[in-house]
Parts: structure tokens; sequence; C-alpha cells
């Protein structure tokens, strides 16, 4: 613990999983003065004030970043760009603007249709890190621990806002890289924006099947791996899918050529050609 | 445990997780006399006999058949018809044979082939189980514990070869049910063989990327999960995906239009359509 903190005062806007876990962790690196939340919930605000999430709770998102040095924008990608213009008015000359948003390019625009003269102190970033449960109550301080948080820097970064945001990740417990905006984007669009979209469709597919077939009274443990991102919150993940829209069309459309080619060579009994796929694919896997 | 063993001999063709398994959980539940285990590696059968999963190793699939009065035959789907053959001079009269493949219909059409006039003795199974790891080495009483398997008689199959391989199965700890077997490979291809296939070909299509992204670096436990089945054998996937070829075709095909809709609705940024969706498969899969 350090005897002054990085961060005088955070303030979190969206006291979710995200921005409350990050919070906690920073909190117990002795990196925070004074946490203050802002969130339309009621009910998780106070959630999060009873376990030390934050340590008051702002009536606006204008109040919660009054004085802060530091703001962390923990809302759903589709409400950026007016987050973004409501605190503008109110942030300190000082404060540094950050998001944790899983689509970058896009909340560059947001930040700079939205944040005017601060732009150069907003520092894009994605913390590679989630867990089924939402909410404050489900922030653990340890949930970025040896998890990549990517920032990506625009043009107008300034190079000491994009510094304490490093440091603050940094703080709690994160490994920090910083990339170009759209390649984050085309990486993310493959790893996780493309693997959710397939969970989601095989899944709502075989619900649309005849009620009395109970499809998945016969689920193994494999379909229950594969279908768990099905389970993600249907908002936040049509932003995404909206957001990050160029990227995962180009992912996508090259996913569809690929079944094309499987189908192929299942109709055609190539077995050559399903065991060199399958073999490649294992191999991938198993050095993950 | 009974004074009478419901199984005097048990011999298993291809002594793997499956197989292996069990043998363990019959022998526990004292419901064997002897297991007699026959494959094509010398080293995991060296290993079932060490571990007690087999109690003696027969040179041949022949020998191993000799005086049992249960077969197990546990190879690979493009195994099945030869074995089949090997072992028909040399069954028993008494004897049931029962395999545990994840396609049926292909599995009733080597055994009608191969088995002659053993046939109404032959039931089809396939216990809905598995797990990471593959050999005897790793087979498991409780393999089969409150795990469903499914058996697919055919017209020909005697009711007492069908009573004494449900009680095999329950012997085991399975939940036991029957069906006709396409509606099982329907069934598999939906919840099983079109996810691997899934998973396969996302895992490969990223693979192929240039080394230097090194993409998998940024995959986080959505991924992992996702693509976990995409370890699984090559060549048993191989030969499920065309055993089962024209249910998986359909299943395939009919995923192919639930993504060509999806392309549309992301091209088109409608969000409406993609939250409905998402939230039809999360409601789904929360009642999982």
């Amino acid at each position: 613990v350090s005897a002054t903190p990085l961060i005088s005062r955070l303030a979190i806007i969206g006291v979710g999983l995200i921005g409350g876990s990050l919070s906690l962790a920073l909190k117990r690196a002795g990196q925070v003065g004074e946490a203050v939340g802002y969130g339309r919930s009621a009910a998780n605000l106070q959630d999060a004030l009873r376990l030390g999430v934050i340590d008051r709770i702002a009536a606006s998102p204008a109040e919660a970043v009054a004085d802060a040095d530091m703001v962390i924008v923990a809302v759903p990608l589709g409400a950026m760009q007016a987050t973004f213009e409501a605190i503008r008015p109110a942030l300190s000359p000082q404060a540094i603007i950050t998001d944790v948003g899983s689509a970058k390019a896009s909340v560059i625009a947001a930040a700079r249709a939205g944040l005017g003269e601060c732009l150069p102190r907003f520092v894009a970033g994605h913390p590679i890190a989630g867990a089924e449960k939402t909410g404050a109550a489900a922030a653990q301080a340890e949930l970025f621990q040896n998890r990549r948080v990517i920032l990506t820097p625009s043009p107008e970064t300034l190079p000491a806002a994009l510094e304490k945001t490093w440091q603050m990740w940094q703080a709690a417990g994160a490994e920090v890289l910083d990339m170009a905006a759209d390649e984050h984007d085309r990486l993310l669009a493959a790893t996780s924006h493309l693997p959710h979209l397939l969970a989601f469709a095989l899944v709502e597919m075989l619900a649309r099947r005849p009620p009395q077939e109970d499809i998945f009274r016969f689920a193994g443990t494999g379909f229950r791996d594969f279908s768990r991102i099905a389970a993600s919150d249907p908002v936040m993940w049509r932003d995404i899918c909206i957001s990050n829209r160029a990227a995962l069309l180009d992912a996508l459309n090259q996913y569809r050529a690929q079944l094309d080619s499987l189908a192929v060579a299942i109709e055609t009994s190539d077995g050559a050609a399903l065991q060199a796929l399958f073999q490649a694919a294992k191999t991938s896997r198993d050095s993950l």
C-alpha cells in the first residue's frame, strides 16, 4: 500500500460485475481514496454500498464524476455516447476517462462525439474477463488477476492518460497490453463475438423444435460446455454485434464458407478431409 | 451383490474409456463373473489388466467372445462391421451382443450385414457419457452414474436380449430408455454431432490465421468452454460424421440457414431481431 493512492476519487458509471470488481481490486491494493458509483438500478447501488464496492452513491453521472481523477465508464456499448455526453460538463480538468466495452472502434467514435475537448484524456480499454453472474453483488477483487486487459489508445490520447490507466489495471492484477482499436475488434470478433453468436444461434434453433421432443434431455457435457455462453446477457450481446458489425460480419462470413466446405465433405463422405480438419483443430485446442 | 451375477462372462472388444468403465461398474455391482478384453493396443490391454478393468486378455475378437454371455462392442463406428464379422463364428448361442456407438442406424446396418443369424440377439445402444481422457487407464466405475443410455432395438431384436442389456446398464448406474434408431440419430445430430462439428470448424479456421497473430492468446473463458469439444478424437468424430451423415447434414443445413438470417440481422443492425434470438437462447439455456 502506497502512502498516496494512484487514484484519489474513483467514479464508476455502471457498478456491475466489471466496474465493481475493478473498484474492489483497487481498494484492496490501497490505490483508491474514495469510490463513487452511479447506475440505473437503485437496488444494485445499495448492494454495492453495503458490500464496500463503492463508498458513496451519486444521484447522476455528472454528480459521480465531480472531482474524480479517474472515471470508469462500464455501461453497455449502446449507452456509451449518451453517458459521455452526460459526464462531459462535470469532468474535472485532471480526470482520466476509460471504459470496459468489448468493442473498441465504436467506443472511440462515441467518445469523439460525446467527450469533445476531454477526448485526449480518454483511454479505450477492454478487460478480457467475465463471469456468469452479473451485478455489484457478484463483484470480486480477484476477477482480473492474471487476466489480460487490452488498451486501444487513439492518436489523440495523451501519453500520461494511457500510462495512468495502464498502472490502474496493473494494480488490479491484470496483464496490460495495447494495440490498435481495429486490430482489437478483429481479434475479439474471432475469439469471442463469433463464438457467442454461434452458441446463441444453435440453442435458439434447438429451442424452436416441437416441445414434445424435449431435445435438451439428451444434452451431454459437450453440449453444456459449448452452449454455456448462450446464457449471456442478450442486451449486452445485441450491442456488441451492432458495435462490432464489420469485423463480426467478416468473421461470420469466413465461418459460413468453412461450413460450406464441411457440408461438402460430409455429403461426399470425404473422411480424409474431415479427419485432417478435426486433427488440426484438436492440435490447436490441445495447445491452449 | 446377487448370488448369481447377471453376466457370467463379459467380453469387451475395445477396452477404452467406455468399455472399460462399463466393466468396472458391473464388477463393482457384483454382476460379472469374468471380464475378458480384446483391443488393438497391447499396452492399453496391459493397463486394463493391471487396473482390474479386465481379468484376462484375449488374442483375438473371436477368442474374447468364446463362451461369453454378454459381448460389448466398443470400437469406432468405422470398425463395427468388420468386428461383427470377426466375432460371429465364435459367438455362443446364448450370447447377447451390444455396442456403444454414437450413431445407431449405421450400426444396425453393420450388424445386419455382419452378424447374420445372431442379429436377433444384437441390441444397439448408446451411453450419453464421456470424458476428455481416453483409454483403459481413464476408466472409472462411476462414469455412467445418473447418465442416460439410449437403446435402439430393431424389429428383429429379441425382447429377452433387450431386457438383459437394459438390466446391465441399470446395474452400471445409468438411466435407460429406448427409442427408434433414426429418432436417436436425429436427436444426437442436433445436441452432440453438430456442436462438435461447429467447434472443430471454428478452431481450425482460427488456427489457419497467420501465426504472428497468436489469436488464442486473447481467448477468454467463453472461448475455452465453447471450444473444449474441439479437442475430441478426430478419428472417432470422422466416423460419426460419416455414419450419421443424413441426420447431421439436415441439422447442419438448418444451422446454415440460421446463420444466413443472423448475418442479415447484423448487416442491417436489426437490434430487435438479435435481442429476441439471444433472449430465447438464454431462456432455454438457463433452464438446462
